[in-house]
């Protein structure tokens, strides 16, 4: 049998990969949710069609989100991460033995029980006795939240659909609120590529940067992702991602990766020109 | 109507791209040429089948063969390009007024006739006085050469078919001889994600690491590439890519650049961990 998966990257380009067999299908009250086998990327979860990631490829987004801005903010206590039922970020953090909470605000609640069940290697983290799952909107629980937080993770997927509240101005001012004097805030920050995707991409920017005193922009390769490449926010209040990095330090913790190294983080921020011309154009007005 | 050109990049994932028209098509001695009008990425041209270059993204690797030798290398006056009858990396050299040779050793000449044609302004590097180009097999050139070229770009697309002599060990070798006692030789690596094309990889840089003394490996993201993600390889007698870098002397040459900068330049050596890993596992043995 010939089974293939396909997602449109923009209505002119798509990917496609052959499948093994469905998993899963569900409708939650949030979105569709599949679990597809794949013969080459693995298992795969799919929202509404869309990839979320990868057995092969999710490594690079968990790992580029996580350490970051851990290998920069010298004092992690209490984490926030938006979205992020499929515990992979968690999962990340908990291998950090300073911190004391980690915070998980996921809508979906069917979400979080089929990657329980299909990707327990990336939801084991979420037992973690620092764990708390919430499931409730983001938005609302965000709003009592004040000087709390030493970082925030935004995990939620698109600024489309039932996430879109998620992107808007208030809710980055929300998290700055939500952010001890001194915290950091990244997010997804979606692929530059493609003119679809970019006027997105540059918005994002243009709200962070003008929220937090310091917002850089920085890459990595998922392939998985529109164009196989994708950016992240760093949005912080007071360390700056290179400035305040702490290599050495970071080295110490022995903390196992495949894609991040303290060489790669500073290579993540050195941006082709396109990217820079297209942030900085945002930054001037 | 509907037409979709679609390229496998194992035979398990394949990227599609929605075309308008179909501009040429036609058999030389080595290849089947195909130039392709697609909405996302302009005019592409496929060699047996395959994407070889787009309007759309064609710009980040003929800057990160050039560019990266270039800024490196304190004296290049004469330069070898293998392959490359299209013309995109001559063209991008002729910006070197330093420059006083470039010869392009192609074996395909309906190649170059078909991107004279469809891609003018890429193939209008090989009109510069400078340029030389010779319809030839380039390892029956190589072997007469000695102690001549500066800098050689192996543009050749791939290990398999008619290309694949440009692929050996005898290959690097005649390299090595045909470059001067400071030369540099800067090569495709290909995509190390997906396991099909590790092991080409990988075999490669074993290669080029036994024929000369410094031999890194740099990145680019590219769109149309297998996974999005292209490695280069920068073998040289003499110069290291970051050691002997000058960026302070190439910025005052005031050359436009789309996707190289030199701060980027630094960080397209700062690999992920898995490639790192799978590269180092080359050099021990």
């Amino acid at each position: 049998m010939e089974m293939w998966f396909s997602e449109l990257h923009t209505s002119n380009v798509k990917i496609s990969m052959r499948i093994e067999k469905q998993l899963f299908s569900g409708v939650s009250d949030c979105q569709r949710i599949d679990v597809l086998v794949s013969d080459e990327f693995g298992k795969i979860l799919a929202l509404d069609g869309e990839i979320l990631f990868s057995e092969k490829d999710e490594f690079i987004y968990d790992e580029m989100v996580t350490h970051v801005p851990m290998s920069v903010h010298p004092n992690v206590k209490k984490v926030l991460i938006i979205g992020g039922g499929d515990g992979g970020v968690a999962t990340a953090l908990t291998q950090y033995k300073t911190i004391e909470q980690i915070d998980v605000v996921e809508p979906d609640e069917m979400f979080v029980e089929v990657c329980k069940e299909h990707f327990p290697e990336l939801a084991c983290g979420l037992e973690d006795e620092r764990v708390n799952v919430y499931i409730q909107d983001a938005l609302r629980f965000l709003r009592s939240k004040s000087d709390e937080y030493d970082l925030i993770i935004n995990d939620a997927t698109d600024p489309f659909g039932y996430t879109e509240g998620l992107f808007t101005k208030e809710f980055y001012g929300n998290c700055y609120k939500a952010l001890k004097e001194d915290g950091i805030m990244v997010y997804q920050h979606g692929s530059p590529f493609y003119e679809e995707d970019k006027e997105e991409c540059v918005k994002m920017h243009r709200k962070a940067y003008k929220a937090f005193p310091i917002s850089r922009v920085y890459q990595a390769h998922i392939p998985t992702c529109p164009s196989g490449y994708w950016l992240f926010g760093f949005a912080s209040k007071k360390y700056h991602p290179i400035n305040n990095f702490k290599p050495a330090e970071w080295k110490k913790l022995g903390i196992k990766t495949r894609y991040y190294t303290t060489n790669l983080h500073k290579g993540a921020f050195m941006l082709p020109k396109y990217v820079e011309d297209m942030l900085e154009e945002e930054e001037r007005d």
